[in-house]
């Protein structure tokens, strides 16, 4: 016996929606349903809108950030300091940083992290383009923003060890409590890290 | 000072996804990161897909189930028995009850339950259609296997009053503990009616 099942179009709807991030089957189902359910106008406007996406926006060939046709918007504007270049592994940590506002100097997108498990090793990453920039530009210091885990870790080691040799000063973010948190909340390493980076508060004896 | 953004398409993106259900800012901006980095491939046939499911899926006039170019699935089939109906909710509710095997007579999607708070009320309802569609055939028994929740009892009361004039037996799906469920999990009202609704299982002495 044959079952009834969602007509061809809505099952292939569900087949694509399940690969996007944080979509299971059953998530997938519902969009779908709901997609169904909501019209020719909505279905319009996302189709029209991923394909703008895709036909505009790219990554600047110089940070690696988001770039339009009227280029990326981090290059393009005069006012930032240049002596100063960040290091980050994608474009959306440079949104993080620029929300800061402690920081308006240069990036540069890295793309990903060294990771020998998913077969991403040195030449993978845009690491040849970041000391071609170095060597041009007037920089004078290298800020290493990644992620705090093994892989990240690695990576700035990498890096570091790479400009050894190269006349920038190398840094790194400050690792420690984050805002809000309690000790009793935070785990043995961030705790033994904040404690061994502890800065001084009142003037030297 | 003017923080860098994601590009407009992106944003556009990321509102687009927003609406869908189950989908926060959150996960709407990581979809379409995501989407952006899988590149064109995806992006177009997700788009094809969506565009497809709007053009070729519609509900069938007669049973309210989905239908295609070829028409209903469920009415087309020739095989089904033709004495019995079952009144339901959503076209989904189809498919959950096809799978269980048990039923093999022919649906009745109403699209909807009352609910004065979102304002739905019997005119909102395809209830004229319903009669019609039972004086015209040779139906013996409604089913009605609405939810199980206020709206749906009430909607449930309310078909159940306006047929008592019509020639047809009308049921409800039977109430009571869901399938692995122990008692220690059953909330009261469950319960209660599993007690009232309990059936013999030796022969009367």
């Amino acid at each position: 016996m044959k079952r009834a099942d969602f007509p061809e179009p809505i099952q292939q709807l569900v087949l694509c929606l399940k690969q996007l991030p944080g979509v299971g089957p059953r998530s997938a189902e519902r969009m779908a349903l709901w997609l169904h359910k909501s019209g020719m106008d909505f279905s319009e406007t996302l189709a029209k809108s991923l394909t703008k996406v895709q036909a505009d926006v790219g990554n600047c060939r110089t940070c690696g950030f988001f770039a339009t046709a009227t280029g990326c918007e981090i290059c393009n504007e005069e006012e930032r300091e240049t002596h100063v270049l960040c290091l980050v592994e994608h474009a959306v940590d440079v949104l993080a940083l620029e929300r800061t506002g402690a920081f308006r100097g240069q990036y540069q997108v890295l793309g990903g992290k060294l990771s020998p498990l998913q077969h991403v090793g040195p030449a993978d990453l845009p690491l040849d383009h970041l000391l071609a920039r170095l060597r041009e530009g007037p920089f004078e210091e290298v800020i290493l923003a990644l992620s705090n885990d093994v892989e990240g870790e690695a990576t700035a080691n990498y890096v570091a060890e790479m400009l050894e040799s190269e006349s920038v000063s190398v840094t790194r973010l400050a690792q420690g409590l984050p805002a809000g948190g309690g000790l009793d909340h935070a785990d043995e390493l961030t705790l033994f890290r904040a404690l061994s980076g502890r800065t001084q508060m009142n003037s030297e004896p």
